[in-house]
């Protein structure tokens, strides 16, 4: 039992000593200077942390890790606090170390069609940077504008071109990354590969557990000469689900594949007014990009797929002005659902693409028997889903059923080969699920390969991989969303 | 000390039990059945493993490694054993766990664009499974017609068209490993994503030294409309390497982009008669894919950059006669290299493309320090370098030479920001450069990996990653090729 004077003067001495490394303006511990970094995206879930450390260099951030695993502190490593899941929430005796000072572009180079950037660079920044060279970064996770290119590796990020353009860890080369114990290391190469066990891809999507990013090396793209969209209505789910499997296997490979059912289609257009069809039970919105050629040719093929399979109309943009109102909806989607019920939750699963149809039916009849409205606005092409659940917290025990709906769409997803994530990351919030996902041997490798890594368990404790023992637990227990207590908040 | 009858005793109860699970026929003790296993494509380095086993299903692999486990016998997995790197070589202690018979294409699903397939498929016939549905697999290892997809995710192999499609590890999806002691996971999901650490990536390229791959999910693509090549010669061996960094940074994204120097035309014309300048220093093929108006579009632009790179001529295949033709000189380059000299030493490395014709240079340099002719033929887009060192074996000290000028051109590799070895693998060929290539916080981490998932170093011990202690005596030691006594092969 350490007596609370102990800690506080342990936390005095650690301040103390992070201060003479980053200085007073970059150690924050009073209350009211570290609200700002009490949660991320998922705000259910809230805790102040003990202090945040902002260094500017890595060899700050070396000298921070190397204090905290002196003194045995963990650490929370934060990017731009836009995460979904919870990755970043802090830990009342642990240290956030919040990246966002570090936010240059290093190096633009073309012939290698790199860039160099630091971990606090946004995502869309980069795009902006080397866009006048014809260039751009493919991943886009729709916080593009504010998530950091640190906390787009520590979550894997994908979003709509994921499709076409892979995710995170396909769109980067080489990593810098300070370990627990302050050591600097490169993983991955300005090659195409690099020999020895692919720690570039071990650190990606890690969320902050095994390392501290410091640095990236990204791939840029040339911008496609002509990117051009179509859209289809449908007046069953089940047809706009099969669809998506009929474009993908014809071998057409889309730059983006949405879907929206009617739940989402009317909340849009009383919102946006996109011009979507508010009769259709799902439509699609169908990117394709390459040459002017390619992509009218594309846009035929996609059509007539639409229309066998069964679509009541098809629409093609013709202009720049109206495939932007038509991803103007998309892209609304969200806050659209926010206009029609007082709550939302947004469920983020993956599954193959030939259950899509089977899926959605059976969420929808799952939101009958809850008696909880779901609209579905997601990345069909990849099978990437995300239902809201529509509720109201202020109605007793209604936040609950929404959170045991949300279980059960994701149990539906592992049931059918799919995954209990796929681009929001585990965090806190995923750890149940995590459960049902993963069998024993796969989660006591994660175990393995984070004890090798982070033998103190430092880094980023309790988020991302449950232990077997939380695993047995859950099965008796109900986690209550935004109520975790701490004790339950296991050391990895 | 062990007693010599102990060994052999403990050997034949090893044999009956691995009997009874697997089946006489799939046992090899005898000396002239395990000939045939005592090498893989790097024949300089031979070895007789202690027996060898074919299990035939993935329950019968988990019992063989539970067997091999319990007894703390080690195990060296083969698949076709085309490596160039030594890393299926056996161990006289060990077993030789051979996948070939587990050899069926499982699954093929046009929706999912995936095919589910057991280790020991070849890889072509993967492709030629698919070809009729309009798909094909895109990792084309020069070897594809032996070698085994099981091989390719230990080797993360790559090839031609690994420039626009990656590397294995982009082209697979879902993985069932075998764990060192027999237990059963999946990494990977049919999703686009999987949450937890990337145990598909990390398994991918290890060489066999964390799991043993029994089934893998890989991903299809569409076959390409149009393919087409256009050559181009160039009169130094700078402008040539500068005009591949100037394709690329134009936005061109070729399928293929390949480059041969003065020594390997002439062998080749003296061999095939491909119809390739013989009087340049060097030449460049490059493949575009796509439809025919984006590839015609992009011949033009590349013949356009060749031309202003300073390129004596172009050459477009019009038809797919000529394009087999130019490729067919590629394809025999090794062969006829092999014809102008007794033997040859091929190098792999990668460096960053914008280092190409520096490195060039320097590596003709050496060549002529060292009064030995060196050959190049390799993956110029991606910045792959196949040096050929030509050598004559019964010469005294011409091996020792050759080795050492291999060295010092991996060395260059690592210098101007590359790596040792591309796509060929470290196998126990490149444990001495892997010690240049990483500082010690990168191969700590390598070893702490290993560690976890295999802790009693029963998995192809002693490839792949040097110890620290082994780097600290390569610094005084020369590793003799083919003669490395079995005392250095230290264990992991």
């Amino acid at each position: 039992m350490v007596a609370a004077t102990e800690i506080i003067d342990s936390s005095e001495q650690l301040a103390t000593e992070l201060v003479s490394i980053v200085g007073a303006d970059a150690v924050l511990t009073e209350t009211e200077t570290l609200r700002p970094f009490e949660c991320d995206g998922l705000t259910a879930y809230r805790e102040l942390p003990l202090m945040v450390v902002l260094p500017s260099s890595i060899s700050q951030v070396q000298d921070v890790m190397k204090a905290c695993s002196n003194r045995k502190v963990p650490v929370v490593t934060r990017g731009a606090g836009t995460g979904l899941s919870g990755g970043a929430l802090p830990l009342p005796n642990g240290v956030l170390l919040s990246l966002t000072r570090m936010n240059d572009i290093l190096e633009v180079d073309v012939a290698a069609r790199t860039a160099r950037v630091q971990p606090g660079v946004t995502n869309l920044s980069i795009s902006d940077a080397v866009r006048h060279l014809g260039f751009y970064y493919a991943p886009d996770p729709s916080s593009q504008i504010a998530c950091s290119i640190g906390g787009n590796v520590a979550e894997n990020s994908g979003g709509v071109h994921c499709l076409k353009y892979g995710l995170t860890v396909h769109n980067i080369l080489q990593l810098k990354v300070v370990t627990v114990d302050g050591q600097l290391m490169t993983v991955g190469s300005e090659g195409l590969d690099s020999p020895g066990f692919d720690l570039l891809a071990l650190m990606t999507g890690s969320e902050g557990m095994l390392g501290v990013v410091v640095e990236v090396l990204v791939k840029l793209l040339p911008i496609p000469p002509v990117a051009q969209v179509v859209m289809a209505a449908f007046d069953r789910v089940e047809n706009a689900g099969d669809a998506v499997a009929a474009v993908i296997g014809a071998g057409i490979l889309p730059a983006g594949l949405e879907m929206m059912d009617n739940y989402a289609i009317s909340a849009v257009e009383d919102f946006v007014h996109a011009g979507y069809p508010v009769d259709a039970a799902a439509i699609l919105l169908c990117e394709l990009d390459g040459t002017a050629e390619e992509v009218a040719d594309q846009i035929g093929e996609v059509e007539e797929i639409f229309r066998t399979q069964g679509a009541m109309g098809t629409w093609v943009a013709e202009d720049a002005e109206t495939r932007d109102r038509f991803w103007s909806g998309r892209k609304a989607a969200f806050p659209a659902v926010g206009r029609i019920s007082p709550d939302y939750y947004c469920i983020d699963g993956t599954i193959p693409r030939r259950e899509l149809g089977r899926v959605l039916v059976r969420t929808a009849e799952l939101s009958k028997e809850f008696g909880l409205r779901v609209a579905n606005v997601f990345h069909a092409g990849d099978g990437n889903l995300h239902p809201l659940i529509l509720y109201d917290a202020n109605n007793e025990g209604e936040l609950e059923k929404t959170e045991e709906l949300g279980n059960q769409i994701l149990e539906l997803c592992v049931e059918v080969g799919g995954t209990v994530t796929g681009e929001h990351g585990v965090g806190v919030e995923k750890l149940r699920p995590m459960c049902l996902q993963f069998e024993d041997a796969v989660l006591e490798q994660f175990h393995q390969v984070k004890a090798a890594l982070d033998p103190d368990t430092l880094l980023n404790p309790g988020k991302a991989v449950p232990t077997l023992a939380r695993c047995a637990e859950f099965g008796a227990m109900h986690v209550h969303k935004g109520n975790l207590p701490h004790s339950n908040l296991e050391r990895f």
